[in-house]
């Protein structure tokens, strides 16, 4: 099996399975950490730690990293905590990019259903959001905008986003800047503190920790309005007893990043290398982004006028799991937005298929066991007509 | 050790912890279940397969099941959607018990900030809240009400609520009902549909499943208005990628649960015995609700004058786990707010200790050696005259 859909979710770590493996054979300690007694304590050191260890792989303070139930939550908290300060402030601007994850553009959409005015930041034909219309939005408006969201890496494209700049630009203006970097952290290197977001999210189940954890990452927790509401738990920012194995796992996976972003260099040279290879057997192949800074291990690529999905059940019959670039699950998707942004057209849009590879892959078994499949079924898949 | 601390959080079920040692020792299927390939789709076809049971366990629905994070998730979650749904319809008005836990009174109190009118349904000297109190109230005002809450069983005294009642009155007068299931489901018998609940909560940690996982039940998914937001995931319910491992587990305890339940005559049985024989040792010992129902397991005792954690800390070293009435953490703490409101003087507030067993344990050994304990802790702490 050759598993290259990493951007939809990583494999749990081999060091997260052999955690668990022993952690939950011992029988425990299991109850809540809130409790003061031994094994209630017991949990909430091990909590701490995590949090500790988090926070320095992250360049954040430990107070600024929130445990919570994954990415998608921690956007709709993001979201919530600006647009609360935004109502108190007359703040009833949203400016989100027009790549972003669905997950963002339904959270704008229900606050545009609440009074807020959400302007889409266009990007061009490489999948990169226009940073100068940002900077000449805020010089003429800053006052009255809730938040920014453009994302760090786009999970279709893996084009990465001018975040720094952004970021930049929302600092200089005072306005609050949340970065979805669910799909650039644990894959390339990142710095909460240098980034200077006010919110960014890590979603575990995309880093090789349990799925159902994740961490919001709070610039200043002190201005946050929780989502979920609760008691004492994660000092009042968000209820719920914490989940605290998928808690150890997030610590566990952060730490095994380490190891995996040392060889990024060796996982994009040889996708730079495979997709080389593919251009020269089918010059009529596009490549999203193709000449940008790209996630190492990601490949939007299609065949003009093949059918993504036709690729990729060829695919699996070789045993090569990839996703179309969008997570639709009609048969006659809709051409991915992101693609649509891009102003690609939709023969090519809807060929596209999604290969990507993280993790401890280094790419250069793997890119030549689908360099091989994908020829056999765009050659396949060419003979019989399919387009 | 003797783990009496159910109602905070109960330990893997054994079956739980059995299948988690094989489903991590595999190496997988890790995969996001939204995306179409194989990998994926056995995921989904897993949770849609666990949803199945804990539907039919539950009395309800497969399209009823909200999988989520947990309670004070699906409890935000239910106020949520109530109040956008009052909102909309000039329901401005929220009734809860003044016995809540801290999680609803906390989103209570978010939404009173928000303009809604929250009126706190007063309890009597047992703990039971006034079910004729939310009759009378709902005859003379129900059209302006979004949403009564009213939990099943206390999480402090154990007492189980006039639910039934409370739920016709909702019923009767047309206003959504939730119900705070924590503590009753896994201890009692429960069926969604025969209760009429609008919504109900199901806790994984509370139920022997993995901490971060739990199930909000609601009666008509079509009217519900999602708190986390995302794309297809949950029927678009609820975005983010699903916890499946945690949906696993949920099954699992659930299934566990139907032989648990079984037994609970016998547990009930083992803990009157052993209040019988509390009674008759310290005659002027207080035990809250100790004429009504209550959760089988559950003992809230108190030696007036002697602190509740002074208690505690004899029991520990004894290797005795309970907490006090409260999870608060303060050294000095303010007297629980269910005694307050079930009149409790101060020095016996100040002294309760919560004694809660569930799960299979059918109590006998147990509350035996928690007797040995508490006879022991008091004796001792009245000879020091630490009251």
């Amino acid at each position: 099996m050759v598993y290259a859909d990493y951007n939809s979710s990583s494999p749990l770590t081999s060091q997260v399975g052999a955690y668990l493996q022993k952690r939950l054979s011992g029988g425990g300690p299991y109850a809540n950490p809130n409790s003061l007694h031994h094994a209630g304590r017991q949990i909430m050191k091990k909590i701490e730690e995590s949090r500790h260890i988090c926070a320095e792989i992250l360049g954040a303070k430990p107070e600024q990293i929130l445990f919570n139930s994954g990415s998608s939550e921690g956007i709709t908290s993001a979201f919530h905590s600006c647009c609360e300060y935004g109502r108190k402030n007359r703040k009833k601007h949203i400016l989100i990019s027009s790549i972003e994850h669905h997950a963002v553009i339904r959270t704008a959409d229900y606050y545009s259903s609440k009074g807020f005015v959400i302007t889409q930041i266009p990007a061009d034909s490489n999948g990169v959001t226009d940073a100068e219309y940002i900077k000449s939005f805020l010089r003429r408006k800053s006052k009255g905008v809730s938040l920014v969201s453009v994302m760090a890496a786009n999970n279709e494209t893996g084009v990465v986003q001018p975040y720094e700049k952004i970021s930049a630009f929302c600092r200089e203006n005072d306005v609050l800047y949340f970065c979805d970097t669910a799909q650039l952290i644990g894959k390339l290197p990142f710095n909460f503190e240098e980034s200077g977001f006010d919110f960014a999210v890590v979603s575990g189940h995309k880093i090789g920790a349990l799925p159902g954890c994740g961490i919001l990452l709070i610039k200043n927790p002190l201005l946050f309005t929780p989502l979920i509401l609760g008691t004492i738990q994660e000092k009042g920012l968000r209820g719920g007893t914490q989940n605290y194995i998928g808690i150890e796992t997030l610590a566990i996976a952060l730490e095994d990043m380490k190891h995996s972003i040392s060889h990024i260099d060796l996982l994009r040279a040889s996708r730079e290398k495979f997709e080389k290879n593919l251009k020269e057997k089918f010059p009529c192949l596009y490549i999203a982004g193709e000449i940008k800074e790209r996630l190492p291990g990601t490949t939007l690529v299609s065949y003009p006028g093949i059918y993504g999905q036709a690729v990729q059940i060829e695919l699996e019959s070789r045993g090569i799991f990839v996703t179309t670039s969008s997570a639709c699950l009609d048969n006659d998707p809709e051409p991915s937005h992101v693609l649509q942004a891009m102003n690609v057209p939709d023969h090519i849009a809807r060929g596209a298929v999604r290969i990507s590879l993280g993790g401890d892959d280094k790419g250069k078994d793997t890119y030549s066991r689908i360099f091989s499949g994908l020829c056999r079924a765009y050659e396949r898949l060419t003979a019989i007509g399919s387009f």
